[in-house]
């Protein structure tokens, strides 16, 4: 970046007040994005200068320049900006990717099948591993078992992580790698899930139990790493997805985003949040990165876990489960555990981010960060990430100290009937609170949290102002008084998303001085029905003014 | 470094063939460098370009070039190649200034007094830690004792490291910290030094021993570690030091490095050799980096230890030490983990570097080699570090597989009547063996080891054509049919040090195309005597192209 001071002076030098080359114009588009004040504005042109940037946002009426090199007709398409996802695992996406996928299983049977046909597909793999199952979604009411596995694969371990990354499904020669039997006790942050009546693990650990076969595992080279993040490049531009929040980055995935920056690969932009303080500081050092490779890379700060999920009841409630009397999840840390680690990280000014499920893991980290506050004064803009679950009471304590409820629209059409549940009518007040935690006064921020989710950002518009899923269910929508307008989930998905990473300023709005990151789509964002914007076909997808994604359709005289 | 396709187009398209502007002309100088054939060429001009390239070197008699926008009369004086130290420990020489430094001690209370007045200076440290001690340099005969350290420091922990790194030096406080005691047994690959006659930790720790202590010591912060980086490029730059190899590189001293390149004060080229087998596959990934910064930074590759060293016995000797019947020092890796880690690093292109200082580390190294090449053919560039004692029926190995010999000349001179006991008369005649080991064929290189030594290049040089110390002892120099040519000497310490590194091409050399680095120093390294040569004095550092020392003399007209 040094060698940038050189070049600066040449376009002085050289060029003097001469109109600088290399313009491209992208015209003939319907395009919107948010304003300042957070509502919609159109333009229906674009004017990118050679950094990348965007040197002039054209209206109809607007004179188009005279001197460019490369035009692009929108043929009256739409344009929107960049997608921000503010919650998901970069790393996590690419290596789901390329493992064993049972997301889209619909039961234990159809998964049995797919496990049995991906295992005989690849006899050199020592390991079975793979994600995204969900009991729920199967109607299994129950957890699944080792010997359902062992039915399907007993010649080699096999590893599947739940859906929520909150639970591990193992086989009995994955359990005996991991030494665990009847003696086996819970460990602190963790549960062994134990067959009914018996001390025998029944083959699936939740939280911190799951390191007791995770462990195991063998580990990824470098190169498997770099593959599995050019995959979730791949997947996230092909989805209209820009930049990234990238929730629990570790020292080999920072290596990994270096090594594209480096090599020139880095197509979309991460603000990284470090999986716990010690990946922060040797991330980091003494304070955040600065923005590296025109803004595709910065290390903002710490992501922390208090609690788990609702689905595997590790989330942390005030009350007990309503599935489970006496069960009221587990916090993963002490009050002063996480006072500790969030003040470490706030000291040298890192921005944190703390994943709370449950309501009494909001409650205590709305109490943290009260505690904290008056000792790191300034703009600290902290995280919460998910505030799924919040005590009506809490919620106006949001706002008090401008903390940024990270959330993901889809959870609550996938999680719905297990979150009514788990919660009972009682709690469903404060769950998913999109709107009240808005109107309360918090900056509010979507996300996908893939692989846990689709990356798709449109699915989680049409859920952001609909409360109704892919299927249109539940009529008139869940709890609707919570969904909230189209201008503000788009800002949820774009503006407020940078503001939320501190990049303001330079992505996140199509305006002048803003990078050029937008996404061409096929049809109108705000008038589409929401069973139409679901089919939303993203044509182009541009960072910095380049363009990665261009489908296979006439997109302009280029 | 994405973006630097965009400044190179606009040269292109607004400054079409017209002459590069920012030119740099260094003229009125007596320049030498190294040519292809290891010969001396002079010069008495430099073209440098905007991007700190060399764009001509001219003679007296060639035209000088109308369009400059800076010039530097050099006023006659004499300019080399910016010195390349093949074998230093940056972070170590930055640690060294930052804490107690009592290699320059001649006595035992003399360190003793030293260290008593900088616990009194500096009561808010926790630990009294510093290096540098020599108890031959001191003629103590003997190992100092935690008793001799509690005398002056009894209220705090005190860590002092030898001089060579190779052992460390506690009093009670600290040993009461690691829990050692009479009990504690020596780890393997390291001694624990007992009082005569019983088992009773004496205070000295040998190798792997050291960790019993040291792994109590407060960990550094990264604040700490940048602090130590600038200062060790301030003392590299002012030693007229340009580039090194960085023996021993840790993913922190790493990702310090990359700070500096990302802020932009990275000023000195690092050729990084990772801290094992771990450190290079996390910061190198599936291969060595590529060079960063503009030819600043890279990693290379691995740096392994197969033995310690001579001062603390530690070094691996064929047969035993002729001051110690019995004791023949020990390998840190049995040979099939020494060949494991070094196919380790080669299967992945990595360059190997191996520590061997016995004549039975350097036998076991070169047979490992020799073992290894034909399953990895190619431009592979082994590397023995030190190579201080060899048999002189191995010296001819060296050649055949074109091992570099990373060698250090100031350790010749600070060791010889240290090397003289270890080893008896009839071990000499492979000991320091420069000059053999060139004329057999091998690429030689120099260095300083420093912190371990001075880093300041002109004693080596010095060192390297008369085989005497400061003192111009001994007479006629200690087995002075071992020293090399000025040429030869200067040739080990700039070009040769490029290729030694993969950096031949793009520095090391004043020749067009490469980056400017070079050094303007007051006196004539080719006729100065070798008491004159070691009293140089360093007037400018210039790494590509820009000045960062400058001492405080008249230098030109700008």
């Amino acid at each position: 970046m040094i060698r940038l001071a050189f070049p600066m002076l040449l376009i002085a030098l050289c060029c003097g007040g001469a109109p600088a080359r290399a313009d491209t114009l992208v015209d003939n588009i319907q395009g919107i994005t948010i304003d300042a004040d957070g509502d919609i504005e159109t333009f229906t042109g674009l004017v990118i200068d050679d950094d990348g940037q965007i040197k002039d946002v054209l209206d109809r009426r607007d004179k188009r320049p005279r001197e460019i090199d490369f035009q692009v007709d929108g043929e009256g398409r739409f344009v929107i900006p960049g997608i921000i996802d503010s919650h998901l695992h970069v790393m996590g996406i690419g290596l789901a990717a390329l493992t064993l996928d049972l997301s889209d299983t619909a039961s234990l049977e159809e998964a049995q099948a797919k496990i049995a046909e991906y295992a005989a597909a690849n006899p050199e793999r020592r390991w079975i591993v793979g994600r995204g199952w969900n009991q729920e979604k199967w109607g299994l009411g129950r957890f699944p078992t080792a010997a359902e596995l062992d039915a399907v694969v007993a010649d080699r371990p096999v590893w599947l992580e739940r859906v929520d990354g909150h639970a591990g499904w193992a086989n009995s020669a994955a359990m005996r790698l991991g030494n665990v039997d009847e003696a086996t006790p819970d460990p602190s942050g963790g549960r062994i899930v134990r067959a009914a009546g018996t001390r025998q693990p029944s083959g699936v650990f939740i939280d911190a139990a799951s390191e007791l076969i995770a462990s195991h595992l063998p580990a990824l080279r470098p190169e498997d790493r770099d593959l599995a993040f050019q995959k979730a490049q791949e997947i996230l531009l092909r989805n209209g997805i820009t930049a990234v929040a990238d929730m629990g980055t570790t020292i080999e995935d920072w290596q990994s985003y270096r090594r594209a920056g480096d090599a020139g690969w880095l197509k979309i932009r991460i603000m990284a949040y470090a999986a716990g303080t010690g990946a922060m500081e040797l991330i980091g050092g003494p304070g955040p990165t600065p923005w590296l490779y025109d803004d595709k890379l910065r290390l903002n700060g710490v992501k922390l876990y208090l609690d788990g999920a609702l689905g595997s009841r590790g989330a942390w409630l005030k009350q007990s489960y309503a599935d489970d009397p006496g069960n009221t999840g587990l916090p993963l840390l002490t009050g002063s555990q996480l006072r500790n680690l969030m003040s470490r990280a706030a000291l040298d000014k890192f921005q944190v981010a703390v994943h709370a499920i449950g309501d009494a893991a909001n409650a205590e980290v709305l109490g943290a960060i009260e505690e904290l506050a008056p000792t790191y004064p300034g703009d600290r803009r902290w995280r919460i990430e998910h505030g799924q679950v919040v005590d009506p009471a809490d919620i106006s304590r949001f706002a008090r100290h401008g903390v940024i409820a990270s959330m993901q629209p889809v959870h609550q059409t996938s999680d719905r009937q297990m979150a009514e549940q788990r919660l009972g009518p009682a709690r469903l007040e404060g769950a998913y609170a999109w709107r009240s935690i808005a109107e309360a006064g918090a900056p509010l921020v979507f996300g996908s949290d893939a692989p846990v989710e689709s990356p798709d950002p449109f699915a989680g518009l049409a859920a952001a102002f609909t409360r109704r899923d892919a299927q249109g269910q539940p009529f008139g929508g869940w709890r609707p008084a919570e969904a909230v307008s189209r201008e503000r989930a788009l800002a949820a998905f774009t503006s407020s998303g940078a503001h939320a990473g501190f990049a303001e300023g330079r992505f996140g709005r199509l305006v002048e001085g803003e990078r050029a990151d937008f996404v061409i789509i096929d049809r109108d964002p705000l008038l589409s029905t929401p069973e139409d914007l679901r089919g939303t076909k993203v044509i182009e997808t541009w960072v910095g003014g380049q363009r990665f994604v261009q489908r296979d359709m006439p997109s302009g005289n280029d």
